[in-house]
């Protein structure tokens, strides 16, 4: 119970800097379960939302040792009507993993008295720690989710998508380009509290370290590592904040750890491929050190 | 059946042309069910999804004969785990006011294979004609949604509440605001097959004219009359687009229309206020033409 309590008075940005020692681990496990991907073994058992729950409980207890935050990605569930499958793993994580940062990753975005409803769906119904959040609509459309003092919010910032350079790019007449505004701000406007965090993909390391300069204390969720290939070394470099550990970073790795394996030995694949991805995390972070 | 595989062949801007011209109305009646708001004759039966279903539907008959489309926003069924609500109400909709288009209000955004999972969660599990997204990851962010060649897309572009300027008015390095370049985007890259929409809201007529200019197609989905005081006239003049019948615009209304009245008169009191809504647009038009 000690340890409960000490954990809601903590800040955002302090849980993370716990878990990021804890785990010894930047690692972030998306969980992205599709059906059409599925281990044969789970497939065979129960229901469709069996199947899926299944496979999420499975792969947060495979890698869990290896990672120090998970992150359901909600579309996922959200197709196959399974919002009750995404609150049991969700709650799983936080009944037995207390200690990973749990991050909805939902990418909302409304006028304030809606986005009051998606924090609480992000926060009240699913138990997150933090919910990645998308920028166009301003600050307005933020704060409902930083009213929520304990709790931590990602914005979308520069994604390594192909489109990610249509808007994201444009430079505006101050001459800062428009991701470089969206960092400036959260690192001036989002961060009062320790709570503001951006995301960044990880196939420009170079942007990432202009987002880092223009944001130096906000924990940055790099997608883009494993299936999407990106820089690793280059990523850490660019991205973690020094101090007696690497930190700074949550790295997101999805389908490369949830589909490593279709086999029996799927459990034991992803645990290899989790464990791989931290080491090779901890090695890039020696190497930029 | 005939008219359904008539439905099925047309693109999305027909299918906006025959609401608005059958309903002769640009009237949307937004579904934002708030617990604590609820009529207290709706309070008093069954269980709270029950109640919530009750209230839609009630105000989806109450009010269909003066409009032409439904806007269910999602945050409001999620936050109290009312999916299932949701998509009661949206095969109501479907099954009984065929000829109104159904809008999806999600505001999603994400990469093309996450944005497929979105496209499915809008189109296949709700039923949705259309639904809302964010510019803010580029054209390939869209695509999933383009590709179901028979649905439309509203794309945020200007909206109305205190943080829009944050971004959305931002000068770029061409002249251009981002806004204008999003509704330039909308016309050139977006609206290939009749699906492009933009969401303007209704604060600013001025820069409804700017984006009607700039994407002289798109049908414009415009939030902010009623509980939010747009001005009626000069939003109505900038916006539609002229021919036989007004054209080019869905007016939303959501508070106004849904609280009417909190006593015994609820359906009743919105069917009057959509009514009297549903008139002041068809004066607002016939005063700009």
């Amino acid at each position: 119970m000690g340890s409960h309590v000490r954990m809601c008075a903590m800040t955002f940005i302090e849980r993370c800097q716990l878990a990021w020692q804890q785990q010894d681990s930047l690692l972030c496990v998306g969980l992205d379960p599709e059906l059409s991907r599925l281990p044969t073994a789970v497939k065979a058992a129960g229901t469709t939302l069996d199947q899926v729950r299944a496979f999420c409980i499975g792969v947060v207890e495979a890698t869990a040792a290896h990672a120090c935050a998970f992150k359901p990605q909600i579309a996922h569930f959200a197709a196959l009507g399974a919002e009750s499958v995404l609150a049991d793993v969700c709650h799983h994580i936080k009944q037995h993993h207390p200690q990973h940062v749990l991050i909805l990753d939902s990418k909302r975005g409304d006028i304030g008295s809606t986005a009051q409803h998606y924090a609480s769906e992000a926060f009240d119904r699913y138990g997150a720690d933090a919910v990645t959040l998308n920028p166009y609509m301003g600050t307005d459309s933020l704060q409902p989710f930083l009213d929520r003092t304990d709790k931590g919010i990602f914005v979308l910032c520069r994604t390594s998508n192909p489109g990610g350079d249509e808007f994201q790019m444009q430079t505006l007449a101050s001459g800062e380009r428009l991701f470089e505004k969206v960092a400036t701000t959260a690192q001036q406007k989002w961060n009062a509290r320790g709570q503001g965090g951006l995301v960044v993909g990880a196939t420009y390391p170079t942007e990432i370290a202009t987002v880092r300069a223009l944001a130096p204390d906000l924990p940055l969720l790099v997608p883009g590592i494993g299936a999407q290939g990106g820089d690793l070394v280059a990523t850490v470099k660019a991205g973690m904040t020094l101090g007696q550990n690497p930190a700074g970073l949550f790295i997101n790795s999805s389908r490369a750890i949830l589909y490593a394996s279709g086999g029996d030995d799927w459990q034991q694949a992803a645990r290899a491929e989790a464990h791989r991805t931290q080491l090779a995390i901890s090695q890039a972070a020696q190497a930029a050190g």
